[in-house]
Parts: C-alpha cells; structure tokens; sequence
C-alpha cells in the first residue's frame, strides 16, 4: 500500500530532513517499497523526535466509579470460564496494547472466599496492591504469603503462582500489575498453566517474609540467585512506619516527598528486572515542584486526599484511585489535607529505563517548579 | 469505538479465559468501555500467548537488487535536504515503526568523497558496518576514526557523532544500525543537531583502537566511565584473524559455528547497552543445527555464501546481502562453499533481552536438528 | 647471619623438597645469601604447608575476669594521657601484632558518663558491640548514633569518629573490634586525629538508622556511594525479633543454628570491606556440628550459656564472655539450656578471605559431625 | 614473658597515647598480661602509625649477579630431590616470611629441556615472566601454553599446573612470583601433588591464547565462570606492540609513562584476585615523577637501560634486573637512553589493596615531583 504524501514530516532546521515529494521522487519511493524498503528522510523526522512523546495520556479511574463494575463480575463470568475476574485499566492512547500506561497493563481482580484460582508461569512480571478484604493469600513457587490491606506482592517472571482467599475470609479486590504489553513487545513472553492446576505449598506460610525480617539483617543460608527479591511481600505496617520514621529526619525529595522504594534486600536493586515500585508519602500540605522523567508510572492512593497536576491537567484524588502520569509528563502532587499525611503507592518501568540506560530527568524551570493549570 | 464481539480470543482450555459474548456481557463491556477498562477475559488470551509472537517476517535484502538504489540517491537528493542519503529496510510486519526486524532499524548510507554530515546526537544507540568504498571517517565525541570495508563502529546514545569520506576517498556504502524503534517505544528518544553543526577533533585519529590495542591489555589511565565501548571501531582484520585462530582450536557451537561478540573491553559486556554485535565463521561446508531464541538479529553477509533456512524458508545469500531472524524464529545456516569460509556480521537486541531477563532458548530437537524447508 | 641447619623442612613426599644439607650446599646457601636471596628447597615445604597453619590460638577471656580491670582503668588514666581506656586481647600466639585472633583486634573499653574522646580517622575498620551501661553514643561523619546494651555499630575505614557517654548515661562499656592488625600487615594504615578534636553532629540524632528503617525499603534520595553500609547501627531488639521470627520458620544452619549476617542493605554485601558481623541464635539444647573454615572469628555471647569445641578443647561460655575461633579450627557450639536460646554475636575477616578467594569450608565427617574432647 | 617498659611508643600529641609507667600501672600491666589481655595504650602508637610502615626495604638484584648461581643449582640438586630448582629473592627485611617485597613471593627458576617438573596446586596465585631460553612451557589445568622469551603466563588460585622444557629447548630461566606470604598470612594456604604427578593435555596447546585473540572480541562460548583470567598467557610481541601504539596517541602518566595492565578480557578486572600485573614504557629520555602509594610491587626490566629512585635511593638497572618498590615509598622511573625505549614489568598486590579498600596515592609536590637522591 503506497502512501499518498511522504513529505507530511519535512522540518525546515538545519539537520532535519526537509525533502518535498517530486513526480521522481514518488516514484523513487514506489520502487524502494517493492524491495521492501523506504527513503529514511521521508520519515526520519518522525522517527528521530526532538524529545519522547509517549502514546498514552493522563488518566484517573476513581475507585468509587469502578467498584461496584469489579464486584459485578463476580456475578456475571465464572473464575472456571474467565480465569480472573479482572477490569483492566485501558488507557485510551493505548488500546492497542491493553495498557494502563505505557508499556504496563493494570487490572482490579476480585475474589470470593474460598476461592482459588488456578496456578501458572509467565515471562511477564506480575505485582498485587490489596484494596480491600480479608484472608488472600498469594503462593509463589510453593511459597505462600497471607495478605492485608495495602500490602504489596509479587510474582515475578517465570515463577508459579496463584491466588486465592480463605474460606474464611471476605471478598478481596486488589490492583493487579504486569508488564505484560512490554514483554508482548520484547516478543518474549510465554505462558503456562501448571500442569496441577494448583500447586504444592512446600514452605511455612510468609516463610520468606520472615527470613528477611529486619533491615540489614541477611539469612546466612538464603541460597537466593534469582535475578529478583526474596522478599515476596511487604507490608503496609512496617512501610509505613519506615516513612514516619523518615519523615523526622529528612526532607524528602522536592518532587516526591518522602519515598521509599521496595528493592531486592540482596542487591538493593529493584524487586523485579524490570518493574519498580514504591510507597511515597506526603506531609500534610506538602505540594511538591513539578518534574518530568522518562519511564511510565502508575500511582495508587494508599492513604489520604489530594491532587496532582500531570502535562497542566489538574486530577483530584482520594484512596484508592489510580492515576498515570505518561512518559516526559511533567508532574508533581500536592496532599489536601493539613493535618494528616497522604500516602501513593506506584509501580513503573524505571528498572527497565534504567537497565537500557534512558533515563533523563527534567525539572521545571519556571514559576517556582509549579505548572500552570489549564485542563 | 466499541467493537462488534469481544469472544474472538476464546480457548477451552483449563485456565484459559473462555467466555461467550451475551447481550448481557456485550452491555457490561460498553460501561466498561466508557470508564476507560475492559474486562480482561475478552483480551488476556490475546496478550498472554503460550509463546512469542513476533511481528516481523523474514526478509532478504539482496546487494545487487538495492545498490543501484542506494546510488540514485546520491543524485535525487542533497544532504542539506535529505539530511542522510539512507535507504532503510522495511520490514512489512513492522511498517508502522520502520524497523527491519523486531525495534531495530537498519539503512544502507552512501557518501561522496569530500562530503561530512552533520553532527548530531540521540538516546539510540547506533552502528555502522562499512560495506564498499575508501575513505569513509566517524568522529564520536571528538574521536575520530578512519573506516574501511567490513570495518564496524559504534556510535553510542547520548553521544554527538558525525560521519563524512575524505576528499581522496571512493563513494562509500554502509550499513546503519540502530534501535531507533526501541528507543521510541520506550518513549524516551531525544534528538540534538550539534550547536555548531560540525565537532571538533579533539583526539589523535583512531586514538582509543590504539588504546585498547590488545587483548587483555588494559591502559592504566582510560579513565572511562561511561556504559558502552571504549574501542569505537572494531577492525576486520584483527576480526577476522580471530576467528580464524579460534576455528583452529575450537569445535565452535553447533547452532552459529565459530563465533565472536564485540565486546566492551572494560567489562567483556556488550559494546552498547541495548544492541549488541557479532561476527561469526561457518567453515567451508558447514551446516549448523537450528534453534530458536528471543532477541531479534540483522545479519549481513561478510564473506562467501550460503544460505539460512528461517521458520522453514529457505534464503540463499552472498557478498553484503542482508536478512533478518525475528524472534523465537527456528534457524539454521549453511556455507555454500566446500573450500572458503563464509562469515556472518549481525546486531540484535541480545542485551536488552538479557538485561531485562528475557532471554530463552529452544533447540530443534526433531529432525536431527534441522527443519524441513518448506519455502 | 647464617642460618645453622637449611634442611630441617625436609619431607620424603613426591614433589616435595627433601634436600639434606651438605658442605657444598652450605657453601652456596652462604653466597646466596650474600646476593639476599636463598634457595627454594630449604624453604618451600615451610612456605607451602599442606593445609593453613594458624598462629592462633583458642581463647576463652571471661567477663567476670575482665570486668573489675576494665573499671579500674578508669581510675588509673585519664582519657587525656591515654587516648582511650581500653583492656585489649592478646592472644598469646599473636602477641606481636597485638591481635585477638589472626588480623583482628578486640578491646574492651570504658567511658564513665560526661566523657567524649577525641575524633579521629584511620584507615583500619571499627565496629563496637554495647555490653553495659546507658547513654553511650558515637559519632561518624557527623551523624550521631545512640546506644544501648547489645547494640552494634560500625565506624568504617576513613570516616571521622568519636564515642561519649551522655551526661545522665552510667559507665559504659563495650567491646571495640578493628583489622588494626590486617591493615597494619597490608602497609596500609593511615591515623589522623580531627582538626578540631571533635566534630559537629550536622544531621538529627539515628538519621541513617531511620533512613534505612525497614527490610527492602531504600530511601530514594540516599546518594550513598561509600564502600560500607550506610546503616551504622543495628539495634539488638529488631535483631532478635528477626532471629526469632527466622527460627520459626528455618531449620537454621547445621554448623550455626539461625544465623543472621548483619549486611550493607544498599548491596546486600558486607558492612565494611575487610569485616563482617553476625548474630545467630541456637536454640535451647540445639548443639552445632563441627566445621572448620578459612578466617577468623571472634565471638561474644550476647544471649544465654552454653559451651563451644573448638579443634578438641572445650570452652564453657556465659553472657559477655569472649571467645575466639582461628583459621581453619574445628568448632562446634552448644546452648547448655534446654529453655532458652542463647545468641552469640561474632565478628570476623570473610569479606577478607572472600575478596581475595581464599575461602574453603570442610565439614567434620567422622563421629556424627562431633570432636572428640581433648581439653 | 613481662616487658620492661611499656612507655616506649608515648608520644605528646593530643588523641595519642602519653601514659608513663608508674610501679601501680606495672603492676596492672602484669595482671593484665596473666588474663592474655594488655593496655591498649601502651601499644596504641605503635599499632596506629601515622602512615604506613613498611618492612620491606628497597633491593635491586642484578641478574648479572644471579644468574651463575641459578644456573648452577641444576648441577646442585636434582629436580626430584628439589621439587624446583629456585633461587628467590630475600627482602633483609622479609627474612621471616620468605617474601620478596611485602607479602610478595619471587623466584629465579631454571630447568634442563627435557626436565618436566610434577603437577600440584595451592590455594596461592602464581605467575611467570620468562627470561631466558626457549622451549618452556606451563599446563594449567590441561590447557598448555608454550613460552617465549618476556612473555607473561598466570597459574592461578586452585589450578593444577606444572612446568617444562621441550626436549629440543635450551636450558631456560624465568621469574615466579607468587602471592604465598600474603596466602600463609591469611592462614589459608592449602597444598596438593596431583594423584599422578602429571596432568592430561586436553585441548589444544594454546588454546586459550587462540580463543581470546583480539581486543574486544569474546568467543560466544567461553562458559568462563573462574575469578580470574582465562587468557593464561599474555606474549610479548603483541604487548609491546599495545604499548608503542598508545605512545603514539597518548602522553601516558607522569609517574609511569605508557603503561598496560594485564586483565582478565572477560571482566576488566585483574588477571587474579590477588596479584596484578602490567607492563610499562618509557619513552628515550624519560624520566617520571614520583609519587608513592600502597602496595607492593616488584619490578623486572624487560627492555632496555635506565635507573629508578626509591625513597631518595638511586638504583640503575639494565634488562632482566629486579627491583621493589616497598608500600608508601616514593618512586620514579627514568629512561637512560635517549633512542631505545625502555620496558618496565611488573607484579604487584593492588588487587589485594583495592580489594580491602586500602589504596591511597600521593604525589611528591615538592622539586617539581623529583626525590633528591641521598643514597
């Protein structure tokens, strides 16, 4: 299929391919295209822009409006006919990938009490943020971890892994997080049901959260050479608590507030190759300076009310809401409230950023770090 | 735009999603719809395939069907206009993003002697495998390097670079490679034209090739720090001797035969951080097995011919000619001579892959290790 | 001055030196050692001994013993004329580099409240274990940290560091460890005392212990690139907790019981370069099987009573006992209660041993693992 | 055994130790020494020097000296009675650990063509540099590696090696050096003959050398997982050809002209854990600055005529000589040609050093960085 213009991206700048099609040209092109080819300056512009310019847009999913959705499902498919029951986040810039933000896909599952699904492996990363219920439990590769509110878990590459919720417990909503539509495009993904259905918990339960139970404090037998962290889970409480605690004596950055991020305790790298997470924390009042970065995030409010200004578009939030700030997006956040602190939890793809050595950051020059509002 | 069914991706298999269309279902997927979410059993077996599922479709780019066209460029356009003179390789899964296989592009460059492009820098990461001509010169951050044919040079991200032939020089072709495309997917490219448009040479020319002259010899002051190569051009002939003493020694794999990375010489890692480069050696009548790996791989012929079956197509090659391996695609190659050895150039995205942990790898196991050609 | 006899090494092994000495070859001796040189034979089974040879020797220095010297010091000097009031071990075979075991220094050291030593620098590396007493604190590079009994701090090589007592404290007492002696064999020891005797507490009292506050939480803005960890205490009570909650659910090292190594929680690697610390916990009537290793340890009893084999002499321990374990001993550890645990503290030289690659485990296979008791 | 006075490291500087014997204190000094316990400020002046003390005192060994007398150990003792026929080199200053500088081993060894001594192995890091004679060769691990005059060859940590002289050589001499003072002082040395005195050629003969042929290029399957270099055998040809090219494009250091470090191709890192090694030229005329900095090196002239100065002593040396440079001493090298160049072997801790983070470096500011020779 010829196109019918292949001067849409001329620029007239010294460097910048500035070619207007021609009678000769286009047939020049014509012909490349049969051999499976093309003139570079015809789309160099295009491919080579000035600075990223990411797909996806600024997006908040209020939790109060997708709630009573995700608890619908459990009436609507079955776990046996739908595998989960999952509404994924689908960022209107990137339908196409069933992404949340950039290449990360987001989804809020819910389970009944007594429910299990069934066990598998794939290539992509997987993390759950607990919203809401009592009694999950997650078992990765014959670990098995119980899980509150606001925990945080993973599931990384490769490993086996299931969830479920006790008999005894309540109906259990959590964010899900993967990497699925980056590993999609790596074209490296695979995927397997374990051949049980379920497997074995072969270990204590939260056996691995107890092994590494104390900062620097290092089992002398963890045998641990997995390329991600041990410590499957962690916990709100002791977040928490270390942000408290680092807020009595730090000031924090001035874009992010006071932010802890869940590494590998063995490496003090990321939990997972190539997702990173973190739980931040705002002061009462605090509104910090805008900044822009490479990578993509998705943040989730843990705990409080406020707003962020994400590309001059202002999104007021409250718990459990989730929002993404793009790709080069300038943003900053500011806590509603005086008196208590705001927490977000986010996932993103710095890991993988950093790993291909992309990431550049920018803070805003202008009116004191703060953007103008204007959506 | 809401879609007409949402069952297209069903499988019955146990712990797979398999849910039906209803009205009731196709009501719930249009609120969905309007929230920005989607319901994930309409769309998880598309994105989580039991395998990879590359976009991209073998190709071979025969020399003698692009040279001419290569050429006539030098004579349709200026480089004022054109910016470079690139004839870039299309590959028709990948049209969309102008890569060549999986998110690596690839171009043949021509110059005239006496020519010198502009300066530029970006966040890709870019090659150059010198294909005809005399005289042809890369300067990178002030270093200068001298060229000549089946020489290969790394112009890496963030660095400023510029490429020119001398006044006494024969037009010259080269291969470009780069990630562009992976760089825009992870939407973090940046683009520069040089303030002065061209940099000085800072350097004696060829400077660090005599720096890290030989193998295991380290200069007690490099001082480098940066995460790719120090040695800019990694010479032909020091290659190809290499090889040639390792075919000496050693069986070689039996999926590449004798084979050599380029490698940082500090760190025996790749010589960029996202793309990596290869030269191997199929010795006279060679045949090697087939296998099949993630990561994406442009080969360019070097010396002799042969052929490469790919996914069970078979591709007879030569001299220059150019084809790609998408991935998790089974190949194999042979050397079409009894008598001369026939060598392979390739880059791929192995160190992405790697680094993001993705790497896999699958060797044929029926056939004794060979596929049938079926195209 | 010549020696009388060259042969007395002599062994009558296979591709050992077995040279007896003659006129002739005495005759040579002398001359070689007139161009300071001498002959390989006469020393070579002495230099290259079978198996390591330490020059320790196992030692048990009761705290009963110690203690009542330990106070009277601070009458009979005063922290001006001294320095610092310390009783030091001296192990009788390493008198003559003033060492408690192979490279490592220990001394127990007094500070009556009020008291503030001097600031100083060296490049050996320091860690102190708090055996009682309240109000000590110390200070390194300008961040104070507070102490209690069976705390445990570092003052790694080249910081500024000083220790006092508050004010309200009581006299304290603590058991100093350094590789004064490994830094002192390397050549490599540098001392300087603060130009101002005392330097300024710049950030909040137990900053980094805050910062660093929870298992897998890295504070986002720590900047740390120094070769040591930036946690430079790790209190008892979050130590305990974690060998308790580990002891739930580990079987523990068959060598060690639960062993937990204090690390570096920005590399997982060791607290300081050269020296390590663990703290492992045996659980009541748990008794260890005997192992013996490469480097050198000295243990102090934090918890308990009990009793350790080392290469055949039994040492009968109690709370703040010392006691050390040399190179390449076999050593075995048992808790004497059958109700509570008891927990030993150690330091040692492994990221040493293990820097330079010299580290060999053997485990005792005769008698299920146990020595015989010689002593 | 009690001391007589125990005051004799007072020194009257504020933070140092000034305490003067009192009959009282004696009388606790000799308490203390009952309990194997001391004062830590009757040694803490003497165990914290100021800077580095070394106890190895500055030596040139002149071959002309030496060699009749390594020579005629072959008529002296048989290799059987021997083990290895070696005069080495006794630092005055290191007479009690065998070393010839610091904890550094090095040794003239010389052996009949036709001579092959027995295989073993220890825990020790050791290296050849050849002096003399042709036909020599070393197998490591079943990898033999032919020798020429100059070249360089590792037998490292752990390996089975063993040395010989073709039946059609020439009596041949080379240096060893070994790190065994620094292994014994570790305490983990270890020691074994091979079971059958001879180890098995498995691949071809310099196979390894034929593997790692150029800079920057790996062999794809290497499978090296060993902590040093898998290239055993670094030849002079192409050394100094690596050196006159950099001299070419580069100024080198002041304090050691053009210099190379032999590394491990694989890592950068050095070619053995513990010992480095390196080869360096100085141009005709050049005379470097001085500087000095811990560790301890040996040097030995492979080319050409000149003299060094160490702590203010001159030593003129010509090719084949030996000389050290102790810890902390100042150093500076100059050519005494003003056509030829000269070249500079040399072994060395830093990697021990560098390791334990104890490396520190000072240039002599004073007479434009040239000592004033005093001896």
């Amino acid at each position: 299929m010829t196109q019918a213009n292949y001067d849409q991206y001329r620029e007239s700048v010294a460097g910048r391919a500035d070619v207007a099609d021609s009678p000769e040209l286009l047939a020049y092109y014509a012909e490349l295209e049969r051999l499976k080819t093309g003139a570079l300056w015809t789309v160099a512009n295009k491919i080579e822009p000035w600075q990223p310019q990411s797909a996806s847009v600024p997006v908040l999913w209020r939790y109060r409006d997708l709630r009573e959705h995700v608890l619908r499902s459990v009436d609507l498919v079955t776990p046996e006919k739908a595998g989960r029951r999952v509404v994924y986040l689908d960022n209107p810039g990137r339908r196409d990938v069933s992404a949340a933000v950039g290449w990360l896909y987001a989804g809020l599952q819910v389970m009944k009490p007594g429910e299990r699904a069934s066990a598998h492996a794939h290539a992509a990363s997987a993390l759950r943020f607990i919203m809401e219920g009592s009694g999950a439990y997650t078992i990765v590769d014959g670990h098995q971890v119980t899980l509150a509110a606001r925990d945080f878990v993973i599931t990384p590459n490769g490993t086996w892994h299931e969830h479920g919720v006790a008999e005894d417990g309540t109906p259990c909503i959590w964010q899900d997080g993967l990497d699925i539509p980056l590993v999609n495009a790596m074209e490296a993904n695979f995927y397997a049901v374990h051949p049980d259905l379920h497997q074995a918990v072969t270990r204590p339960v939260n056996d691995l959260v107890a092994a590494w139970a104390g900062a620097g404090l290092q089992p002398l037998q963890h045998g641990w050479t997995k390329p991600y962290s041990p410590l499957f889970k962690y916990e709100w409480a002791a977040t928490y608590e270390a942000l408290v605690r680092q807020a009595a004596v730090s000031d924090g950055s001035p874009f992010d507030g006071v932010l802890m991020n869940y590494v590998n305790p063995l490496t003090g790298g990321p939990v997972m190759q190539t997702v990173g997470a973190s739980m931040q924390l705002l002061r009462p009042g605090e509104h910090t300076k805008a900044h822009r970065h490479t990578g993509s995030f998705l943040y989730q409010v843990a705990k409080g009310k406020g707003w962020s200004v994400i590309n001059g578009q202002r999104f007021d939030w409250q718990e459990r809401d989730i929002f993404c700030v793009p790709s080069w997006a300038f943003h900053e956040h500011a806590n509603a409230s005086g008196s208590e602190d705001a927490c977000l939890f986010a996932f993103h793809d710095l890991p993988t950023i950093n790993a291909l050595g992309l990431y550049r950051e920018q803070a805003l020059a202008e009116n004191d770090g703060h953007q103008p509002v204007t959506g």
